[in-house]
């Protein structure tokens, strides 16, 4: 085995310390620095991690293999994003679906320019979900696919139900509708995300809030929670810190394909216990694959669709030619 | 788009008639021939299919783009496969587990001598269920895989039944155990293949058969049902006849992962209503990805693990573009 892949971290909340803990698991890969814009407030949990100011980056071009962009898709990875992939080979959890063409062709513009390799839009979804996805709309070429997420907190849904007056703080759980599985499990489709999902909130209010008010507010919130079945329950401070505690998460993507009227039906689901350790987990895969890819020359971005799976598992080339034959 | 893909078909038997019907329905391919040892014998299901003897492959190497190889694993694909993929590109379902490396080898030796790509191993398992449980060790590198088998009719095991004296034929369908799937999902394992499926068979008997002889004889007929949980049902022929035309199968792998003690578990599961179908399939996407990797100078044998999943899927470039968006 040969030097290991040296490891930079940009940004370090929750996912930058479950990629932390990946690369500490990945005996192919050393933790070099973290980059952050608060190196003064930073403690890694590793000993002995440089902690560095993030626009010192630029100095450390030639101690980096892989920058793992551990940054917000909102505000953040739209600018930075394409800073670091003109410098780093990059990987990224980008998530805005509705705008990952903007967001690869800036990334793919960056890279190329600078001759690294960036693989974006990784985690669950999009990520893993997009590779089954296209991988069953490929190999069962008649048929629908739908994608269920929850049972897990949504963040984004989380934080929309603070703009409503009178709501101190909240939690939303996003829930599969089990008739709508069963349906998707028929071939019945394509179904709205809100034939598939019931949005389940629990509030604390402000004192002196209106309850009926409120919850009547939070359910016709456009673009969250406006025709979606919506169910408030008023919580105390108490019991929703402890469920803020909770970053569990999951899915599932299902294929009913037909042959000549029969069906035949793919499901891969996900339950995860933290969401932001798996995250980490598939970006340190990942980033042994932009490694790779860009050794072989191969630069500019890079979907779950371009990276052949073999470039993720870790160990030595004759292991990985052996662990290869153990998965056929 | 350009040209279309041709496609050859060598074998027509019920797997060469999924490999058929999936060409047919691409819209980037077309059967060029169908390649078999008894031409005289051969009624293809389309219209003006050319149909030629397998011996003259040879002189067709100008008019297919992808040969798909519809041969058994056991006599045929070890001898013929590397002949033919001396001369085109190829894909294949080979599918005897133990015998995967020295199979690769042989094809990767004659593809690249001719400089051509042949995917080998493609089906749901190996194939589809391979590349599943390397993604997930990839993903959830802590944990443990378990696939399970069925329900479903075993070939292998439906022929095995005739080989205890007395037995006219049998079918044998594979039966997942209920509590070794929720062990899985716990992550107790790694579990033995007798202690996560059982084996129900359906036999009719010779004129003056001894059934509890018989069924003593069948369970213990080693590496087919010693050791394993199996029941022996008596029944007539005409029952066994209907069971015979289901071609159904499916089977799913799990992986439970763990994070600081607490569970992550993925599962994938397939459900087809028919294998040869599926099969076909999945040889006619992989056809596409071959010729595409050819044409890059990527020569010699390839796995599922080797290929992008973004060469399996059809249309033009532009449309493919837009299709990978969709996934994301």
């Amino acid at each position: 085995m040969g030097a290991k892949i040296r490891i930079g971290i940009a940004g370090y909340g929750n996912l930058g310390k479950g990629v932390e803990s990946a690369v500490g698991a990945s005996e192919d890969m050393e933790l070099a620095a973290i980059f952050t814009r608060r190196p003064g407030d930073l403690l890694p949990g590793g000993q002995g991690v440089r902690v560095v100011a993030a626009e010192e980056a630029e100095k450390y071009v030639d101690d980096i293999d892989v920058m793992i962009l551990c940054l917000g898709s909102a505000a953040d990875l739209p600018t930075l994003g394409p800073r670091y992939a003109g410098l780093f080979n990059t990987v990224d959890s980008y998530d805005n679906h509705g705008q990952v063409s903007q967001y690869f062709t800036a990334m793919d513009r960056a890279a190329r320019r600078g001759g690294k390799t960036s693989a974006v839009c990784l985690g669950w979804d999009p990520g893993l979900f997009s590779l089954i996805r296209a991988l069953l709309a490929a190999m069962l070429p008649a048929g629908t696919t739908e994608t269920f997420w929850g049972p897990g907190v949504s963040l984004g849904h989380s934080d929309a139900l603070k703009r409503v007056a009178g709501v101190k703080a909240g939690i939303q759980y996003t829930l599969p509708i089990p008739d709508a599985v069963a349906a998707a499990r028929r071939g019945e489709g394509p179904l709205r995300p809100e034939e598939k999902h019931r949005r389940q909130c629990y509030v604390a209010l402000e004192e002196g809030g209106d309850k009926e008010a409120i919850a009547a507010a939070i359910k016709s919130l456009p673009d969250y929670f406006q025709g979606y079945n919506t169910t408030v329950d008023f919580v105390d401070e108490g019991e929703l810190s402890r469920r803020k505690g909770d970053m569990g998460h999951g899915g599932f993507v299902l294929r009913a394909g037909h042959v000549e009227g029969r069906r035949q039906v793919a499901e891969f689901s996900l339950k995860l216990a933290s969401n932001p350790e798996f995250t980490g987990a598939v970006l340190a895969a990942y980033a042994r694959a932009v490694f790779r890819l860009n050794r072989r020359g191969e630069t500019g971005a890079k979907t779950v669709l371009d990276v052949p799976v073999k470039y993720l598992l870790g160990g030595s080339h004759a292991a990985e030619t052996a662990a290869i034959k153990s998965f056929l």
